[in-house]
């Protein structure tokens, strides 16, 4: 398959591309003010050359200047350079140049896609995006809805916010028009599926009762006595979800959390345990969110078998809507797709990565991308593995009816004549929003297309690098300084490109002591004030808390001779977080002077305690 | 008082200032691209010469700069060109050169202000604007809270969702602390005041009862059965209110929307009989929502009298949150201010804006303005009124102590050794946030202080261009084509920036008739499809109908000579909206150009007809 060079793509750790992106950025600044004079080219200048040599003229320039070198200064000190490969902190790399450029020439134009009179050609760029974002994740595209939003929290919120409206729906139809759901008991109204709860709604415009039922739904009426049934999710779920629950007036007392394997996945028999036992006690179920692509671990809940189980329970009378957050790791389902789009089968897969990357994915990876698809929505992130600028997030649906629920119209119709809603904000969580942001994400689309030879193979090399860093650990597992040994262990084989481990000194049994020693690593590593700029290596962080993840740890402790009595005494685990988010740490060559780097990094601050 | 040139602020209608604007955007970039190389400078190239050399780099860089060639001619086609005088549509001018600048810079930093270690610097960038804005609101700094949001709709959400979880609180702390709120009837505790609440929450904590009091909230529990109150908000709100009724789980039913007066402000006398109806049936008020700039007319509600009432109602045992939705009219207040950040008295404020604005402010206005202070939560948008670009909303609350009402963390705590929250996400709605939003703010606060030196004067001239539309509209309302006259009249005095009006034959009398007229040239001007540049001047539109302003359209309708049965036959007006968001209008010569322009374009739509 045809692919592009991951080498033109970015600006590059050293600037080395920047003539090009100099030129670019030039021809299209010029081009941006040509536009403005060709816009009733005969009207008068406003600002004139006398205007400009006014004393008052000069001097508010200059302050410009002053200000903006200011600002400049300040960048340079305090931010935080996620360009480098000495960078693998958070899920940050550097950012396509084509998107930076499409943004900043966009940003000039500073559309809004709230509403298609504020922004004709970027509203079509934003829904253009959402369908080859449906299209990557399975869904039809003629079907579906999709649109851009600030980022992932916002996608999460807006899933369970449909979830939430549609789990009513049932109820106030027997409300308004009770000959639609008649025979229905309160249980059986409860665990219609999202499918049939649309199709029902839609009898129900037909006869034009749609307003009185939205009226009748916990839209007009609030959240209902009782409330609308638990929320699940894995123990590795972001924060958002529990913010989430607070938001939408759900209670966080209805969030059910699952807990995870030692692969950090999602415990499968918990959920079929939990499910049982909902089912048992006639609780319904407002939505399960399984998560591609953990904030901490990056690791991949089985999606397949989760939407397995949807299936049976559905079929034994208990239905929900099954949203997958995939802000982080949804657009690696590009690596899966032929240059048609098609989700490819293992073997011809294997065929494609075979250069690249000859031990992934693996039948759980494969499986679980495969059956994201089976979903009814999903966040997915540009701004993380799409190597957009902030802000860019997802939201997509499986069936576009779903926006009927929250939309602010009387009637919902997407126009006719048009493709585009004339008010995008009526239908979404959000009000204003940049079109340069969907311009970013356009010509990032257009340059790298969402499948193996574009996205894919990108992505591709930055869990090759991943997968490197990981086996190196495994085969360099010990450091020595002032004459003391020190075992470094990863948590997992990491499902996508988080590599998430920690030291121990040989011998030590008490895991303060272990955690002190980690900390005081990453503390060399990444500084929380002063320039960053000197670091060596920014690494990130986390705990891994008892009352988080329940004793899901302990495994790994084992390895480094840290009994469970120190496990029950500190209940809390703190480790280092690597991101190969950079596609660049693939390369043989830039691998072996980062490796070797890392070590002798690693060993100065070992050094140091 | 020393003011900036607006002339030298902006790139210009014709990119007069395009070379200023160039050498700048040179200089920062070239200093980027250092910053990258000065990071370990040892370090390899990791793009060497020779893979640039490469076919597939250099095929890679042609297709890149084929999409973004194509992006600029998209761009061109589809834009809406509001950087000209003669885009009178929405809320937007040109942007300020510097935010345009300062943003394209961040941008390539692509610092993520979510979490302090993704943005040591600009999320100190961030809340520097908040506590900048919250001053200019007559906010106490030190005791406040601000920070960016994606939009106003976010930051009204924002608001919502903070009155609503404190609403909860004082029946909480009956089920976890009863002691603290000992001798309080059900409606007593509905009716704290919102300081008093944060104080028995602040004793709660220091008794170590925080966490069970927040679990026993909403925010644990979801909306209790019976709801948490009403929500008033006058009918020219922005739909975002209704969607927050919804979103965070309250229920559109509970959404009372008091009725407008004939200058569209908030009828404050309906407003004290609901709450007089509301507190004789003890039904608890969650908040009440003023708006000071409404997003159709622009109009400026009686803060002022709201807070008194508000005042009055406490003392009288019906308490609630004041939110006060500035998103538009919010930098205005800059303009009261003098070059210490007071209040200034009427008479100095009229000296200072003597030679620029003769007739404004009116006393409701001042008055309005001033007592914006006396509100609990305030949204303003830096996107709207402070000429930066999108996504730039804000949210400022009061008391900083609510943000303890939403956060994710068990016992908050701003991190004493900084400034900065370690994870802002935690404390707001949104999640991933640009640095590079919060850098476009602080440099346009930085050039252009907010006080009347500096926005002040710049929101004044387009309120003086406004104005100046405004008068001219009344002195010369009649229009000849094709031997016919038309009448144009204002629907009221503009109490900012927008004005909105209407055409009608001389003689007729059919509303029908008159709404087809405006409707016809409103598509003269502003053509949804196709290049918005061959447009001759753009003005946006809106319906006045009667279910949601009732009667108040009628007054106008009169002054045309459209009798009553009319309005009650069609019941909706369309009606013309300019809003005079760009500066350079109030320069004589400038404005005489383009009302010149402006008439001759309006005949030329009439004599179409």
């Amino acid at each position: 398959m045809e692919h592009k060079a991951v080498n033109a793509l970015f600006l590059g750790p050293k600037s080395e591309n920047y003539p090009v992106f100099k030129q670019m950025l030039g021809y299209m600044m010029d081009d941006y003010a040509e536009w403005r004079r060709g816009f009733h080219p005969d009207d008068p200048l406003v600002i004139t050359p006398s205007d400009q040599e006014e004393e008052g003229f000069q001097a508010t320039v200059r302050e410009m200047r002053q200000v903006l070198v200011e600002l400049a200064g300040l960048l340079q000190m305090t931010s935080v350079p996620w360009f480098s490969p000495r960078y693998l902190g958070h899920m940050t790399a550097d950012t396509l140049m084509a998107a930076n450029l499409g943004y900043m020439l966009a940003l000039l134009y500073n559309q809004n896609n709230v509403a298609y009179e504020g922004s004709p050609g970027t509203t079509g760029l934003e829904l253009e995006t959402g369908r080859q974002l449906a299209a990557m994740m399975g869904y039809d595209p003629a079907q579906s809805w999709g649109h851009l939003t600030a980022g992932g929290t916002i996608a999460n919120y807006e899933g369970l916010w449909l979830a939430r409206n549609l789990k009513s729906i049932p109820h106030a139809l027997r409300r308004t028009v009770p000959e639609l759901v008649a025979g229905l008991d309160d249980w059986a109204l409860w665990n219609l599926s999202p499918a049939s709860i649309l199709d029902l709604l839609e009898q129900a415009k037909q006869m034009g009762c749609f307003e009185q039922v939205r009226a009748h739904s916990v839209r007009g009426q609030g959240i209902p006595a009782g409330g609308l049934g638990k929320v699940l999710v894995p123990q590795s779920k972001h924060y958002s979800w529990v913010k989430a629950m607070d938001l939408l007036g759900l209670g966080q007392e209805r969030l059910i959390q699952i807990p995870v394997q030692d692969d950090y996945r999602m415990d499968l028999e918990s959920l079929r345990v939990t499910l049982e036992a909902l089912l048992e006690s006639h609780t319904p179920v407002l939505a399960v969110v399984a998560v591609v692509g953990t904030t901490e671990e990056g690791a991949v809940d089985g999606v397949y078998r989760i939407a397995d189980l949807r299936d049976e329970f559905s079929k034994r009378g208990l239905s929900f809507w099954l949203h997958i957050d995939a802000a982080y790791g949804g657009y690696v389902r590009s690596a899966f797709l032929d240059a048609q789009g098609s989700f490819m089968d293992l073997p011809q897969m294997r065929e494609e990565l075979q250069e690249s990357l000859s031990d992934w994915p693996s039948d759980h990876i494969y499986q679980a991308y495969q059956a994201i698809s089976r979903s009814d929505s999903i966040t997915v992130d540009p701004h993380k593995l799409g190597y957009i600028p902030y802000p860019a997030g997802a939201f997509l649906a499986r069936d576009r009816r779903v926006v009927e629920l929250i939309s602010y119209f009387a009637a919902y119709v997407f126009e006719e004549a048009e493709d585009n809603p004339q008010l995008l904000g009526s239908y979404i969580l959000e009000g204003s929003k940049p079109g340069a942001a969907a311009a970013a994400v356009w010509v990032a689309h257009r340059l790298v297309p969402l499948h193996w030879g574009g996205y894919g193979r990108l992505i591709g090399s930055s869990i090759g690098g991943a997968r490197q860093f990981y086996r190196s650990l495994l085969e360099q597992p010990l450091f020595s300084a002032n004459g003391r040994n020190y075992l470094v262990l990863p948590l997992t084989e990491p499902d996508l490109n988080i590599v998430v481990y920690a030291f121990n000194e040989q011998g030590n049994a008490d895991l303060e002591v272990m955690n002190a020693l980690n900390q005081r690593i990453c503390e060399h590593g990444f500084r929380p004030t002063g320039p960053l700029l000197s670091s060596d290596f920014i690494l990130s962080k986390t705990s891994l808390e008892q009352k988080e993840y329940r004793d899901t740890p302990l495994a790994f402790l084992r390895r480094f001779g840290i009994p469970e009595e120190e496990w029950r005494r500190v209940g809390s685990v703190f480790v280092l977080r690597s991101c190969v988010v950079t596609p660049f740490l693939a390369r043989g060559a830039t691998f072996e002077t980062y490796w070797g780097t890392f070590r002798q990094s690693m060993t100065k601050a070992l050094e140091t305690l």
